[in-house]
C-alpha cells in the first residue's frame, strides 16, 4: 500500500509518501513541502498548491490519500487559509480518483507515538525511528505529513482486521444457521 | 463585464452570474445553488462542487470571479466546511485563468444596500430591485451570490476610477517635467 499524506497549509503544505502494509511499515518514498508567499494573491497560492499536489500524485502514484483535519480552535489568524488548503488537498485526491481519508491531529500523534498529546519533536523522532531514516526529515511540516501517511497505513490495518472479523462472524453465523436448518 | 459571484458553502453553494458596467448594472444572466448532502463523503462533496463550478464557468464564460470571504467567527460547526468550499471556489476561477477577487460580507452588504450590517431580507430585496427582477431569487444563498457579483461590478468601477486618476496624475506629472526640461 502506497499512501500520500498531506499536512495542509497555505504557506507550507507538507507532503509525505510512505509504502507499507498494516503491521509492517515499508519505506519512505518521498517527501516535500509545497510553499507559497503570504503576500501573494490567494487564488495564485491555491492554484500553485493544486498543481503541485496533482504533479506529486501523478509522479508517485499512491493508492490513497490521507489529509490531516483542520480545527477552528487552531491559530485563528491562519486557520481559514489552512482550511482552504485542506479543501484543495482533499480535492487533489478526489480528482485523481483516489480514496481520501482525514485524520485528527491526535489520531495521527497517537498512531506514531502512542500518545494523542505528543509534541512535534516526539512525532519527528518516531517517524525517523519507524522508517529507519538516517536523519529526521526536515522541515517539521514534512515529518507531520509522513506521520499522517503512517497513521493511514496502520489505521487501514485496524479497519482491515475489523472487516475480517465481521466477515468471519457472518460466515460463522451462516454456518450455525445452516446446521440448525439441516437438523 | 460579466461576473460570476460565489457564496461558498458545502451543503449549499450559491452562484450568480451578472452582467454590467460600473455605474450601470445589466442583467441577471443565471443563478443556481450547488448542493451536497452533509452525510456524504467530504472528498465527494468537494469534487461535486469543483465539477459544478467548472461547468458553470464554462457555460457562462465570465470575465472574473468574485467570492465571499469566510471568517472564523461564523458558525463554528460549519465554518471549516465553508472555508474548504471557498478554497475550491477560488481555485475554480484560478484554474479557468480568471481574475478572482474576494469580498467580506459587510463589503457585499454595503455595496447593494448601503449598509454593512443589512440583513438577508434587505439584500434579497435590493438585488431584486437593482436587477429589475419580477420576483426575488430563491433560495437566499442565490441572492447572496448575485449580491457578490453586483459588489464586484461596482467595486471594479471604483478601482477603474482610481486607476484612471492615478494614470492621469502620472501623465500630468510627466508633462510638467517635460515643460520644465524644455525651458
Amino acid at each position: 500500500m502506497r499512501v500520500l499524506g498531506i499536512d495542509p497549509g497555505l504557506t507550507r503544505c507538507g507532503v509525505g509518501v510512505v509504502e507499507g502494509v498494516p503491521g509492517r511499515l515499508g519505506r519512505l518514498v518521498a517527501y516535500t513541502v509545497v510553499r507559497s508567499e503570504p503576500d501573494e494573491d490567494i487564488a495564485q497560492r491555491l492554484l500553485h498548491l493544486d498543481r503541485s499536489l496533482a504533479a506529486l500524485v501523478a509522479e508517485h502514484q499512491p493508492e490513497s490519500v490521507a489529509v490531516e483535519r483542520v480545527f477552528s480552535q487552531h491559530n485563528a489568524r491562519t486557520v481559514m487559509g489552512t482550511a482552504q488548503a485542506s479543501g484543495v488537498a482533499i480535492l487533489a485526491g478526489a480528482r485523481a480518483g483516489l480514496p481520501v481519508q482525514t485524520y485528527t491531529p491526535s489520531e495521527v500523534k497517537a498512531a506514531v507515538t502512542g500518545s494523542g498529546t505528543a509534541d512535534k519533536a516526539q512525532v519527528t523522532s518516531m517517524v525517523t525511528r519507524l522508517l529507519k531514516l538516517d536523519a529526521p526529515p526536515k522541515p517539521a511540516d514534512a515529518a507531520d505529513a509522513i506521520a499522517i501517511a503512517i497513521c493511514h497505513i496502520w489505521r487501514g490495518g485496524t479497519r482491515a482486521r475489523l472487516q475480517a472479523a465481521a466477515q468471519a462472524a457472518a460466515v460463522s453465523a451462516a454456518r450455525s444457521a445452516a446446521r440448525r436448518s439441516s437438523r
